[in-house]
């Protein structure tokens, strides 16, 4: 395992061993706090939602029967009856030849099974009304239990909280709901050379950037970070470090340096916990290849590559899925779900077969044409790559290349 | 103004009017709490970064010149004359024919130009290297200064703080960075047939699902939510209401019923505060007609319709990017950012020229063909049709419709 030699796999293979985790427990939640996380459980509906049948327009309860054939030019003529207030139950029932007033949301008398909108209507004295066109039985109705019936499930377990299923909760009259935890994750930065935000840099020194930019990263994928600040380049001190955060968290990213002797240790720190296995040793990735992941005590421990290119692209490829995936959500590896854009590229990009590529890429709008993806080549050590890119495109692993002019599908990052 | 008739303007010039609002002023802010929120002035480098020319791999610092013609089948010869420290500045000088073992992230010494990477070179006796491979002056090496410069702006004002803009303000020593603010943003739900969430609803009444989704809706833009409960439908509750949360906010939202007699009420509450005036009446959105824009001193007032369907696609296409511009970002209205997928339709969905529509969709995945959009059409009132779909299709306001088979984009939600 030493020596620097890896034991590559795919990133498919990758992801099948990091969807081995099982995902974490339930736990009670406001309401207000569950925007984007996941239920546990199912939500039942303890009544019918609507609870009554109610109009969707502003205008007249009717009996559709009594308005067939109305139009423009052979307009219908209704006696209204009532006005009905939006609030209570109408206590009055439509005769044959009557209608009743009622605003949006209203809640259809007895004998009324439909509404004409008050635009298509014209009130001709107190209290008859003319309508110039027929409804359908049902039209401009919200029918009784159309959104949710009693006792039947609204929601099913693993749904992630949209604003629309928070909205469907609070009619169904759930304060709280049973959610999976979000993950806690520890990140564990290790480098001699590195020194805090604060510390003012010596020539030999540069100041930690992957725990800033992880930490921004797991918070954005709905996990917990908790930065164990800069560790030592020494087996004790990492090991110490890996113990403490393994136990307060639910998945701990150690981002390293890239020199084998980083890499070497960081497997050494994993496999000297109790109950660990290392379960890949890098990944056939570029930018990406040194990944290491570990399993201890049933949590993933991931060595991220030490370049902070490379360590954002592990993040957005594995990690972000991988959080995800513990809080519940099946479709966190779903690729269908990053946000694309199509663009033609702007130049031939090479590409080594046998690992995925990740090409940063700068995608300029035009007028009356597709967007332009120009790839952004550099140095993974550099973070400038990635603040001129706004986005990623995949080479597939078999690919020697793309070319000038094709169009690619580049992931918005 | 009363009477339910509408002053309509299109969708693109209600966003002029939004993008009238100011954007809010500047805080400082720790840089842990800076992710997705926008820089308010620009942050200026006070060192180079990298510090010095530092290595990309593991691997031997070399003058470039001493490697020039090497290959696997004719390597060339060096003299290894130190190992170096990855956290010390380098004491020694490289004289030609020496080169010195480097790790990643290492400070380059004096004489070296370039890295020979570690896989290209062979270790042949105690200190001769073998180089297989030439490099060029600068190969797999960070230059001084190459992300960013002393005394020059290193993120501009106006930049959008992604983990990556995290991670160079973090390696520029900014533990704190200005901000434009977020946006505090009020909530008030109107309607006598409403409820709490926690009441158990009798016929008459309904749970107030809007100011959920709507508090949802406003922290996915990073605005801050404030929910002022449920105000009863007169135009004193109203009025008290809105003051006070106009007071107290940068943004006040009014979701109210989507009857006529509740958007006049909307209106007066509005025209009846000091320094306040009525932007828009009504815009060519489908759904979402009935919205209406005021401003309060300097400040936005929106009613929002009340038609949960019609209140979550006004937030999404109107209010969100609003929310965007206030905190700064000047790119808050632009579509090309709008997380997008293509998708053939399944059928034809007819639309009323005059007026955009937007088009609830389910989008059915399909191996080896391009995505179904299938079209989940209902009543605006329920939330069913936002629960089934996962985007939304805009059709253009001088269209009548798209057909089965066209491709269309999809803008996930």
């Amino acid at each position: 395992m030493s020596h620097g030699f890896f034991t590559i796999i795919s990133r498919v293979e990758f992801e099948a061993l990091l969807q081995g985790f099982h995902c974490l427990e339930a736990e009670i939640t406001d309401l207000a706090k569950a925007s984007g996380r996941v239920l546990a459980e199912p939500l039942t509906s303890g009544h019918d939602w609507p609870l009554m049948d109610r109009s969707c327009m502003d205008g007249f309860a009717v009996n559709a029967r009594d308005g067939f054939g109305a139009s423009e030019s052979n307009p219908g003529y209704l006696e209204c009856s009532a006005t009905l207030s939006i609030d209570q139950l109408p206590e009055i029932s439509l005769l044959p030849g009557e209608c009743a007033r009622i605003a949006t949301g209203g809640v259809l008398p007895d004998g009324a099974d439909a509404v004409v909108m008050v635009e298509h209507t014209q009130e001709m004295d107190g209290t008859t009304i003319e309508i110039r066109k027929s409804v359908a039985p049902g039209e401009n109705v919200m029918q009784r239990g159309e959104d949710a019936k009693k006792g039947q499930v609204a929601l099913e377990a693993g749904t992630v909280m949209r604003p629309q299923e928070i909205g469907l909760a609070a009619a169904l009259g759930f304060e709280e709901v049973t959610l999976v935890r979000q993950p806690r994750v520890g990140i564990l930065s290790t480098g001699d050379e590195l020194i805090e935000v604060n510390q003012i840099p010596t020539p030999g020194t540069v100041r930690d950037v992957n725990s800033h930019t992880v930490a921004a990263l797991v918070e954005q994928a709905g996990g917990i970070p908790t930065s164990y600040g800069i560790i030592k380049d020494d087996l004790t001190s990492l090991s110490a470090a890996l113990a403490k955060a393994i136990d307060e968290n639910d998945c701990v990213l150690l981002s390293g340096g890239s020199s084998i002797g980083v890499r070497d240790l960081t497997v050494q720190a994993i496999e000297a916990m109790a109950d660990a296995e290392i379960l890949a040793h890098g990944v056939a990735l570029s930018p990406g290849k040194p990944t290491i992941l570990g399993r201890v005590a049933e949590k993933p421990v991931l060595g991220l590559p030490g370049q902070v290119t490379s360590a954002l692209v592990v993040m957005h490829v594995l990690i972000l899925p991988l959080i995800c995936h513990l809080q519940g959500d099946r479709n966190g590896f779903d690729e269908s779900r990053r946000p694309m854009r199509q663009a033609e590229l702007a130049r031939n990009v090479a590409s080594k077969p046998g690992r995925e590529d990740y090409v940063r890429i700068s995608v300029e709008d035009r007028d009356d044409l597709p967007p332009l993806a120009h790839p952004v080549l550099g140095k993974s050590g550099l973070l400038r790559t990635m603040i001129q890119a706004n986005g990623l495109t995949a080479i597939a692993a078999e690919s020697e290349g793309i070319y000038e002019g094709q169009m690619v599908d580049v992931w918005m990052v």
